[in-house]
């Protein structure tokens, strides 16, 4: 089993936006400042740190020029001790956190290129999957898996107005544009999905609405640690049982990607 | 108005895997060959030309170091013809081809942090979005923008099984996955997109089974001319008139993504 007790108290913010003063800027020194006063509060800037977020083969170590699955031999080199340096401090302080921050300016309605290849090479297989189920006989995943036992917030601005990229908004609802990354990518290693955080009009604001929004997000972060998280459908509990889609007599009818929120029961 | 005549028979193939001789390497061999019987294939290989995927301050030229926002001074970039070389070119490829490919592997239920980047430099404003509707009084987007008159094919290989990554799949299906980049920014720009061409459990196809996937997409090309594009909804054709979001009396009820879809009438 995969084990990375983090360290209660224990943040780590990421951080994609590339223009140091911006809104985005001052949302992340608000929001970093104001989650001290739960412990420590590690940072990723990605972009003042420079990461490279491309994956390439090297990531594999030894293994970088063999044949075969990349996914499967990077898992290889991370058991030999061989990632890069720099995508291991990155897990080091991901493994150490209990509340990760994922924080970034919508573009193409999805994260910035830096943030999806912190993605692509921090979260190998591994380190933060691919360990087996022992009853199901299938990797442990979607709510149980490398990084089980974390929590974490996506704060994302976008240029859009509320109606756009709400319900049945032109943009598609922000729910279903992030969901790779809520479900597909943190409720897949185990960590749970706070409620989006999410601004609208982000270009529009106003030295007033700046303000305010700096405001909104110290609040919210003032009761983090209180909330509920998004009830995503773990895969071990049986919504998926035999064919990894829905269970028929589960919302029969509905195709939406809301379908994979537990309903109350 | 934003015009980019392409020139009918050129095709654009953006491949984004690292490793040479890989299934995916196969496929876009295979498939830029293919495509020679339309006319001239331009290629993208974005791993073996090293593309640069983040998108910096510094894409905004002289207005690099301005306060405000990025996108609108990268547009000013645009039209003092300032972007990059490396971007300039990737834009004159664009612009000459009434057939792009954009070809990758599923990474985190999205495109690898190397084609997330082209994007996000490539499609600036001024180039690919922008200019106003007259009409509308808005930028011209989701049907109309820059890029009209071009169509696009989604190649992408999955790991999952179709059951996983199919309707109510635990992965979520294909089509909603993948909405922030057929919708949300090929359909945005103007260009028209076809079915996704996906292949499932590509980790594990064998000889033959990649022979046969090698056969298919070569089929699938050379018939692409004569297909369908997806009917997405056109921002200005009134169905979202008034609020942007989706008009109360088209499907009701319904809040999946496929709601963006023209019904048959």
């Amino acid at each position: 089993m995969l084990a990375h007790a983090p360290t209660p108290g224990t943040s780590l913010w990421v951080h994609a936006h590339p223009q140091e003063g911006s809104f985005n800027d001052q949302l992340f020194r608000a929001g970093t400042a104001a989650l001290a006063r739960r412990g420590e509060v590690l940072r990723s800037d990605l972009y003042r740190q420079g990461f490279d977020p491309v994956l390439r083969t090297q990531d594999a170590g030894d293994r970088a020029t063999e044949a075969g699955n990349l996914a499967t031999r990077i898992a290889q080199a991370h058991a030999a001790g061989q990632i890069p340096e720099p995508v291991r401090e990155e897990q080091r302080k991901l493994a150490a956190a209990d509340l990760l921050v994922l924080q970034f300016p919508l573009w193409w309605y999805g994260t910035p290129a830096i943030l999806k290849g912190w993605l692509d090479r921090v979260l190998t297989e591994g380190f933060a999957y691919g360990d087996m189920d022992p009853e199901l006989a299938v990797p442990r995943r979607y709510g149980d898996g490398g990084l089980a036992g974390r929590r974490a917030l996506v704060v994302v601005t976008a240029g859009e107005d509320p109606a756009s990229i709400g319900p049945r908004g032109i943009s598609g609802d922000i729910e279903s544009l992030l969901f790779p990354l809520t479900h597909g990518t943190l409720w897949y290693v185990g960590i749970e999905v706070l409620d989006i955080h999410l601004v609208t009009d982000a270009d529009a604001l106003g030295a007033e609405g700046v303000a305010h929004e700096v405001d909104r997000l110290r609040e919210r972060l003032a009761g983090i640690d209180a909330e509920r998280p998004v009830p995503f459908r773990s895969l071990r509990e049986g919504d998926y049982r035999g064919t990894r889609a829905l269970r028929e007599d589960l919302l029969p009818g509905r195709v939406d990607l809301g379908i994979h929120r537990q309903i109350a029961r």
